[in-house]
């Protein structure tokens, strides 16, 4: 017997027939001799409607009773799966996030946990029952309820998780598992039966959204073992460990690429201390992200700053750096924001200096610019033309054999 | 400086705009220099739509789920007025029944308060915020989400009233007050300045559903001055007092009725000891609540027994009988549903007895047969077809002089 923590997000839940397909699979898991709690997210438009019927009200309603409001989709979801269960002779109960004490802080809309007593959900485990939790919600320390932020229920999955010190958190999504590039764009793409921490990490910042960022971070963390299965079919998922790689295992677990991106050079900037801040310091005022940075010096004394940013923001970027680039007495500002960052990441290549090299060259015996390049000790990101995303893609799931499994 | 608790309804938080309304109305009372608790219902067909969708995932859910499910109407409702008001420059704060500690039993959908801790409402009113708090919801011992069944938040505004000494509880609703009858059936009937509880309590039960019952019963109890209002229209409304009345004030204050029920009449009944129990225990067993019972004595050693049922338990009630009348050894059961209760209503009847011929005398001479009599010390109440009511109403509003103010 295992104690499984089971999370649905809310295209699971999404109509009375899909809650009871989770309340189906909850019941399995659970004549299978297993203790199992289950965490839920607001079912599919819920928290949209609610969002919308808030703005209806007020242009800028206070971020408290955004929450009181907007934990009410959670709470609708709870009890409608107890009550399906109830309805399969599965013994069930709700539970909303103040109810199991999910203390956090008191960062309305964004709050973090700080503590979760596990003594109420215990007691319902002990008591045969299925223990069906709130996500993405929890109370402070005055009792006002909080939320944790869109896809907060993943984190409120593995807080339990570790907190119970729960044997798996099974994420179940509306994809079978991660897989080592986006099918649609390489149809030959595999699922990973595992993958890191670290990988998952790089590829989920990568814009392969399978799992909140912040919930990968934490399971880490915890060393709570993560498994992503779909919620629409059957199938053993991906399983995210803490397990260092064999020499056997493949260099490259997976190709993450990110299409929202934009680039923004400086050129002709003399160089002196303090370029940088006098250029980053604004942007990072006007609370734009920037992501690459590459900087290069030239013979006559003169730098050339490159950087990207998030799409959206290019403009803001853009008009910021018309003055900017004045006071420096830099040459030009150039930008385009028709590009693209792929990334390869694996913890294999940690001891394999010859990945970047196998990179370069597949993309370069097809003919695909590399702008920009950025590195890290699992993942190597190359900025290029956004045209050439696809077929940069699948000309390296090629080169590195990711079609195949490992051996 | 007064303290008031103002309560609103679903039709008066039934759209962005209505919610907006309130806001105005709380803001006003707040800007005269009250301290202000609001306690509303959910948005009106909201609680329709929760029940529709657990009934889509089960014909009969659980309890405590069900009150999980429907307390998220309330407290969506609580969230959208806070809001609301902070859109108009009030300072407010929302908080749902746990939060304000409304303990209840643990009668799910039909909890009774047992105790409200006022500590955190005070201190949201001494720091000058509106404290907005969600109607009929509380929380078990065992830190479990109640309801107090449908109209309870009447009664979470007057329990607050009342633990708050508050110096006025006022229930806004869509009329503007309590009337002498109800106007669609007698235009000249005329809104009361002042009703005492008892006579609310006979107008409430016998139909005139402006008020929850047992919000009165409690105002009564703890005495709490209750004021009915309209939500949509300024005006003084109708206060609910304990004081006696004095000699001048008219006999009857209003005219109730009611075409909800149906009459069964059990025949020749061979009369000995018990005879009422064999009838009425078998139906007080199937949770068929009887109204008006009459028992006539014939010459003949038979008796006759008539009684009232709800309308929609009629076909069940007189199956019942069937059986019952046969083992009694009855001469026959027959039966109604197309009868009325009408019934004057008034404290001032007490002491004087021609109340009751003028009522008889004033029907009989519109040709219109009683079938049934009951009366208590503030009512007396005839059962006539259905197809006399209107008449019936307007002959006695006339007979009795309601249409013109008390001096």
């Amino acid at each position: 017997m295992a104690l499984i923590v089971q999370k649905y997000g809310g295209t699971s839940m999404g109509s009375p027939e899909r809650i009871g397909a989770v309340a189906d699979r909850v019941g399995r898991a659970r004549a299978e001799g297993h203790q199992v709690v289950v965490v839920v997210s607001a079912m599919s438009g819920e928290t949209d409607r609610l969002i919308k019927l808030a703005k209806s009200i007020s242009a800028r309603p206070p971020a408290r009773e955004m929450d009181v409001l907007l934990a009410t989709g959670e709470q609708a979801s709870i009890a409608l799966l107890a009550m399906a269960l109830a309805e399969r002779g599965v013994p069930a109960r709700s539970f909303t996030g103040a109810q199991v004490h999910i203390l956090t802080d008191s960062a309305h809309s964004k709050a973090r946990i700080l503590d979760i007593d596990d003594r109420r959900l215990r007691a319902s485990l002990d008591a045969g029952e299925v223990a069906v939790v709130a996500g993405f919600q929890g109370v402070d320390q005055d009792g006002s309820i909080t939320t944790l932020g869109r896809g907060g229920s993943d984190t409120t999955a593995v807080a339990l998780a570790a907190a119970l010190k729960a044997d798996e958190c099974q994420i179940y999504t509306d994809v079978d598992g991660v897989y080592t590039t986006d099918p649609r764009v390489e149809p030959r793409a595999r699922r990973l039966d595992r993958i890191t921490f670290e990988e998952m990490l790089e590829m989920a910042s990568l814009g392969a959204k399978v799992l909140q960022i912040r919930s990968v971070e934490f399971a880490g963390k915890y060393k709570v073992p993560l498994r992503v299965l779909s919620s629409f079919a059957d199938g053993p998922g991906t399983l995210i460990t803490l397990e260092e790689r064999g020499v056997e295992d493949p260099l490259i677990s997976g190709i993450a690429f990110n299409r929202d991106e934009a680039q923004i050079t400086v050129a002709g900037i003399p160089d002196r201390p303090g370029v940088a801040s006098a250029i980053f310091g604004p942007i990072a005022r006007a609370n734009i992200e920037v992501d690459v940075i590459v900087q290069s010096i030239g013979q006559d004394g003169l730098t050339t700053m490159s950087f990207t940013v998030h799409r959206n923001e290019y403009p803001a970027a853009m008009s910021l750096l018309g003055g900017i680039a004045a006071e420096l007495g830099a040459r030009s500002v150039g930008g385009d924001d028709q590009i693209a960052k792929i990334s390869l990441v694996g913890v294999g290549m940690r001891s394999h200096a010859g990945v970047a090299a196998t990179m370069f060259d597949a993309l370069a015996a097809e003919g695909i610019n590399i702008r920009m390049i950025s590195t890290s000790e699992i993942k190597i990101s190359v900025i290029v033309d956004e045209k050439y995303v696809e077929l940069a893609v699948r000309t390296l799931h090629e080169a590195f054999g990711l079609a195949s499994p490992a051996v």
